[in-house]
C-alpha cells in the first residue's frame, strides 16, 4: 500500500460523521452543500516551468470537477497557497487564476497565504464549495447489477498531452491543452445528476476510477476497451490498438464523467456505453479478440 | 510590503463578491456559513522537531479561532495534507488530529492527500466550515466612535511560551502549552456574537490586530498598554514593564478574542477594557507613564 493511501486508511477511521462519506466520494455531502479540497504541489502536479496561470486553471479545474461529478453548482473557493521561488511567479498565477474564475464565474471567497522557506517548491491547496442540484447526490457507490457504466469524452488526451510536453515535443497542441486547462463538465454533470445511480470524475485513470465505483457498489463490472472514447488528435498521434487503449485508460487527469444508469436510459449529454455492472467483484477487461488482461497499474494510485 | 501582503493585494482585487468580505475579515460569510481556510508549513509554523500532535491541534484550534470570532457553530472540517519526510511523523498526526477533532467535537469531512518530492517541508492545511449563530455575522469592521475595546486574556502567553522552546528552557509548561495547544474560545464567540460591533481573534499580535480593526473601521484607536491581561506565569518569567507588556501585545498567537462594544455594554464573558475608539484614524498606546511610543513591529506582518 502506498503510504498516501496508508495515511488516507488512517483518516478515514476519524471520519466517522456520514457527510464525509467515508472519505470515499472525492467531496464532503453536508445537507445540500457540497465540499471538496484538492492539492497540488510544484514537481509533482505540474511540471517545472509550467506556466503559473495553468497551474491556476488546474486547481480551480479539478476542484469544479469534484462539483460536477455530484451535480453540483459552484458556489465559490477558498485558496491556501503556499509561496516559494520567484515573486514573478505569483503575479502571473493571480492573473491566471482571475481568468479562469471569470471563466467559469465562480467568485474567490477566502483564503491563506503562506511563505515557504527557501528552496521549498510551491504548494496550492483549493477548497470548492457547490450546492447541489438534486438530491440524493449522486456518489461513487449505488450503481446496480444490470445498469451500464458511461463515460462522457475523450480518454487519454491528457495523458498522452502530457507525455507531449514532458519529452518536449512541438506540435499536438489540443492534447497539450488537455493536459494544462482541463474542462470540469458541470453543465453535463446537473443533466446527469437526476439520472444517475453513481456518478464520479475520471482524475486518477479511467481503470482505477471504474474498479473504485464497483468496488463501492459491490459489484462487478466489465468494460469494453474497444468503446472507450478516443479522440481524433490521440488516435493521429498515438492508433487505436491495445496499447494505446490501455495507455489513455490508465493514464487520469481526463475529468470526464463517469457514471451508471440503469439498462435502459440514455444519457441526456453526449457519452458512450463502455461496460456493464453485475454481481460479483472485480473488474474484467474484453475487446474484439477477446479479455484483455488487467495493465499492473490501473491509474494513479494514492 | 511583504511578499505575502502584495500578494494578497492582488488576489483582492479577484475576490469582489460580498461573502468575500474584501479578504478582511479571515472568514468568508455565505448567507449563514463561514468558512474559513488556514495554512500551515514545517519550518514556519512550527519547530522541527516538534509534537506532530501539536501541530494538528493547533491547525484545527486556529481555525476553529476563526469560526470563533464570528459566533460560528463548526459544522466540519477539511484537511489537505502534503506529507514528506519520515512516515511515523503522518501517523502521529493522525493520532492527535483525531484527539483534538474529538476534543473539540468537530467531524472530520474530506479533504486530500499528496506526497511532496524529497527534503520537502511538510505542509498542511484545513477549511473549516460553521454556522452562522447570529446574524449579522460579526466582522473586523463595525466599531463606532466611542466604543471600547475588549478582549478576553491573557495576551502573550504563547509568544512566552515559543521563546521557552526556541531556547530549549525548561520549565514554563503553561506557556509553553499555551504555544502548542491554544484553544479557541468558541462558547464565549456565540455568546458575544449578538453583543459586539466588531470582533476577530487575536492571532499576528494584539496591536495590528487592533490596529487592523481599527483600520477596517474607519476609526482611530487609543489603547491602555496597562490594561493588556497577562497571565500569572508570563508575569513571573517576564515581568510587567513596558517592554513586557509591548513583548506580549505583538507576540501573536493568543488567538483571544477582540471586540468592540458600546461604552455602556458590559461583557458576558470574562475580558478586559484596553481601549478606546475615536473618530480619524491610527492606533495610539499609552501607560501609567504617560504616550508609549509603537514598537516598530506591531505582530506578524502577512
Amino acid at each position: 500500500m502506498s503510504r498516501e493511501s496508508a495515511h488516507i486508511d488512517a483518516l478515514r477511521a476519524l471520519a466517522t460523521h456520514p457527510a464525509a462519506r467515508g472519505l470515499k466520494d472525492d467531496v464532503a455531502v453536508l445537507g445540500d452543500l457540497i465540499l471538496t479540497h484538492d492539492m497540488m504541489a510544484e514537481g509533482v502536479h505540474w511540471l517545472p516551468g509550467a506556466d503559473p496561470a495553468d497551474v491556476a486553471w488546474k486547481l480551480l479545474a479539478s476542484n469544479l470537477s469534484d462539483l460536477a461529478a455530484k451535480g453540483a453548482e459552484p458556489l465559490g473557493v477558498l485558496l491556501g497557497q503556499a509561496l516559494g521561488g520567484d515573486a514573478a511567479w505569483d503575479a502571473a498565477f493571480v492573473a491566471g487564476l482571475g481568468l479562469a474564475l471569470a471563466h467559469f464565474n465562480v467568485p474567490l471567497l477566502g483564503g491563506d497565504t503562506i511563505t515557504l522557506p527557501d528552496k521549498s517548491g510551491r504548494v496550492v491547496g483549493m477548497t470548492a464549495i457547490g450546492k447541489a442540484t438534486h438530491v440524493p447526490v449522486p456518489a461513487r457507490c449505488g450503481a446496480r447489477a444490470g445498469d451500464l457504466l458511461w463515460v462522457t469524452g475523450p480518454i487519454g488526451n491528457a495523458g498522452a498531452g502530457l507525455e507531449l510536453l514532458r519529452a518536449g515535443t512541438d506540435g499536438g497542441t489540443a492534447l497539450k491543452t488537455a493536459h494544462q486547462r482541463p474542462v470540469p463538465l458541470l453543465q453535463e454533470g446537473r443533466a446527469l445528476a437526476p439520472l444517475v445511480t453513481a456518478m464520479m470524475d475520471v482524475s486518477d485513470g479511467l481503470l482505477i476510477d471504474a474498479a473504485r465505483m464497483a468496488d463501492a457498489s459491490g459489484l462487478s463490472l466489465a468494460i469494453d476497451l474497444d468503446a472507450v472514447p478516443l479522440s481524433n488528435d490521440f488516435v493521429a498521434l498515438r492508433g487505436t490498438d491495445r496499447n494505446a487503449r490501455l495507455f489513455a485508460a490508465t493514464a487520469g487527469d481526463d475529468y470526464a464523467l463517469l457514471f451508471a444508469l440503469p439498462l435502459d436510459a440514455v444519457s441526456p449529454v453526449a457519452a458512450h456505453r463502455i461496460g456493464t455492472f453485475a454481481t460479483g467483484q472485480g473488474m474484467s477487461l474484453f475487446d474484439a479478440d477477446g479479455p484483455v488482461p488487467l495493465p499492473p497499474s490501473l491509474g494513479y494510485q494514492h
